[in-house]
């Protein structure tokens, strides 16, 4: 592994540094795991004492951070987390492109349209009518079903599944094991079981939108499940028939949004968090990780719980209802006090 | 895209209709979706705010509901739900039959057994004794492992992977990604460490049994995991070993139920709900979004909470709990006012 | 199916004989489905309900059981559940080992190392610089990325996914649909909507670790992510970026791990609890089923309910919570007779 000066780095990332600037540094690490020929940084006061312990040679802070011990050489900036990631991908170059072109084992219907530039790897199949937009990638055993399109500079991972009819934007980014377009879960009580009701709508995925690993959007039962422009999905995440996501959202791993639910603009839903079918999110609202939501909340609200309610509301009544124990004996003392009011009256 | 007349689409879904038979419509939608050349339906009154405000050209209504607007029409019938969903089918025909056939591309085992009209597509691989039975169709990218049955005319979806062994009956739907008969999680603690009890036992699908994507069912310890005939899965379920599902239930999506739990007929589990490993929940029970389960229920009991309680019990306890402050800021009052008194006696 | 003697049964497992020695056995199978020919197992009083109802021919049992039914054979051994696996080993053999090679249809780039009988499924790709280790399977339909390093004896599942540059150690099971090496969700809130952080780190899984079905571990965001030495993951785990799990900790099915957490050794997670970003649990700690852990924990600490605290005081104040209508409803009285009191003062 290759090595850089401090000076180096420092000029890199804009900082202005304190230090010894021919020191060599051989990587980034975290405050607490960094050996001493390795540069961290520290975004927030809170990881003070990890900035006392560290072993770091050097550690990016904002500019106006007093640290007191004198051994680090400091690299002052004016975003040490956004500079720390311009020194990370100077040690770790991004992962590399694929080269355009098909695999000789990628299957490709004769009616599908590459764009310029396209890659596709090993094992792939594109089934009839898909039509890929230039410079986009299937990295390997990727299936895009008949009639998909994919816009320009999307990046989906192998193990992918589209089902026929799905749309993807410019500079989407799907993870691996993701599908996109099953069959919503719908169906109906009758006498003789569970019948099912025909999914015959599809998903529509806006630009730059990234999925996490084996998540799963389903198709609309009719019209379209939509992701907003620019929104950002986590791993094992549960998208049901025509759910609506706002643009420039943030679905958490292991969300669950139930059919027809509605998000606005900019929505944030923590991990493993639950939502009701039929719902509205305004835009702006933030759900906490974990919590059950099961009604519509307007813009810019916070709530969290089970079931959710805003969030100062519920976080009061968890703290009370844990100091229930205390309030009963209360009561009996209270009530033993008063028995002996009442007789002595 | 082709348009129909209103009395064409009341003719077909056994509506009456009230309004202009000639009108053109060009799809279906939601009522709060629909533009002025669709049709909606409003299946409940709780809808009527959106039947209010929707610019639908038509919609179709319970045959006695009250509407007062004068400028929709109205296709009045005895299931709207239903008779909507005819009309989807209308304007969206249903996925394409797969071909029958077997793609040059797929890897088929000498020894597996492909039943009349199967279909097998790009990229599949059938490993060896498997027997596939007639018109069932492996879309692409499938794995089936060595001895696994599948009845006739099931449906199972790109990435699906059956481990060895396994069983699905007839008309079965296995959607992308899922993962049937991957070894239960049966460790042994020892001093040297976690000991992995052996999974030899296998799983079996019944018949008209459809299961959503991603979702996980993992193979008996001994004897086998079973899913009744026509239960229904959503995606992202996890199945533990040992499980026994009866007929006719419903498991919604991200549920969790853990190794030996048998559930009874017609049982509903509600998203993201996790139970406990070793219960028994009776024919008709039904367990609340989110509830963690971790005592058995007889049959016809309504569950929900956490840890999960009769409903209504449940949903009163929340309630109550949720006014923990207000109790508390009345026990405060009842103290003081009570100091007072015990003092002035 | 052959049968074999309760006499063989018990000499396969060191248990003591009480019955008929020549009694056929066609199986193995739990207490509750047993018929007349199969054996089962008692490992706990808190089964006897079971055996007491039993069909089974014989039963294995601790040494000291008391045991009423006279019809009953009885293997009596020192551990019930161990001795039965040996005897559902008798019956089921194991999967069958994979034979090396690799199969025509594989993809293996031609800077790939395959070590010594190693075994490569059908439709499997192998990237450039990957390296196997001897005698490691990949099942089928298996994607090993760029530069990945596995050791020996690992075997891979259908479907499974490791993005470029993951390091497995020997003996690892991985199983169907797992994802691992996933860029963390990292995401910067900037003016123009959420930018990536890039995710330059790995995903190093140490030795005798294994993973169920459809799990996603996410690589770091520099550094690693890293899964201790004989740690066990259930089915639909989350795993984000710069996570650490130490040896021997048992992760169950659905848990979701936020970002920068550090477990420590034989750490127990129970199914669908979520963890938060940035904590650190000791070793030994314990985290009930469904808990949303928002806070860090010492060595052998025992946590549940959603926030997470202390096991006992979760019970406590749950149990208290579900009291809290009578509790308001003994407030009442109390209001009621103190102003009975105040008025007659």
């Amino acid at each position: 592994m290759t090595t850089r000066t401090l000076i180096d780095l420092a000029s890199a990332c804009g900082a202005s540094l304190e230090g010894d600037a021919t020191r060599a540094i051989r990587g980034p690490a975290s405050l607490r795991d960094a050996r001493s020929d390795e540069i961290s940084f520290c975004a927030h006061p809170r990881f003070r004492p990890e900035l006392e312990r560290t072993q770091a040679a050097a550690v990016l802070v904002p500019r106006d951070m007093v640290v007191e011990r004198k051994d680090l050489a400091l690299l002052r900036c004016d975003n040490s987390s956004r500079a720390f990631t311009t020194i990370v991908r100077l040690f770790a170059p991004p992962r590399a492109k694929a080269a355009p072109g098909v695999h000789p084992s990628a299957v490709i219907d004769p009616t599908a349209e590459l764009g310029a530039e396209v890659s596709i790897g090993a094992l792939c199949h594109v089934g009839p009518l898909a039509r890929i937009g230039a410079r986009s990638v299937l990295r390997a055993q990727v299936e895009i079903g008949e009639g998909c399109q994919l816009g320009e500079d999307c990046e989906v991972f192998p193990g992918v599944v589209l089902y026929e009819g799905v749309r993807l934007g410019s500079r989407c980014v799907v993870h691996a094991g993701c599908v996109i377009g099953s069959d919503g879960h719908g169906f109906e009580p009758r006498p003789e079981g569970w019948v099912k009701i025909p999914q015959c709508g599809t998903v529509s995925i806006e630009d730059d939108v990234e999925i996490g690993a084996n998540s799963a959007i389903d198709r609309a039962r009719f019209g379209v499940t939509r992701i907003g422009r620019g929104t950002k999905i986590d791993n094992l995440v549960h998208i049901g028939h025509n759910v609506v996501i706002g643009p420039d959202s943030m679905i958490v791993a292991q969300v669950g949004i139930s059919g027809s639910t509605r998000l606005g603009r900019g929505v944030v839903v923590g991990g493993q968090a639950g939502l009701s079918g039929h719902l509205e999110l305004g835009d702006g609202v933030r759900v906490g990780g974990g919590a059950a939501v099961v009604d519509s909340w307007p813009a810019g609200t916070e709530v969290w719980g089970f079931p959710a309610r805003p969030f100062k509301e519920a976080v009061r009544a968890m703290a009370h209802a844990a100091r229930a124990e205390q309030l009963t004996k209360r009561v009996r003392e209270l009530e033993q006090r008063l028995k002996k009011l009442e007789e002595t009256r």
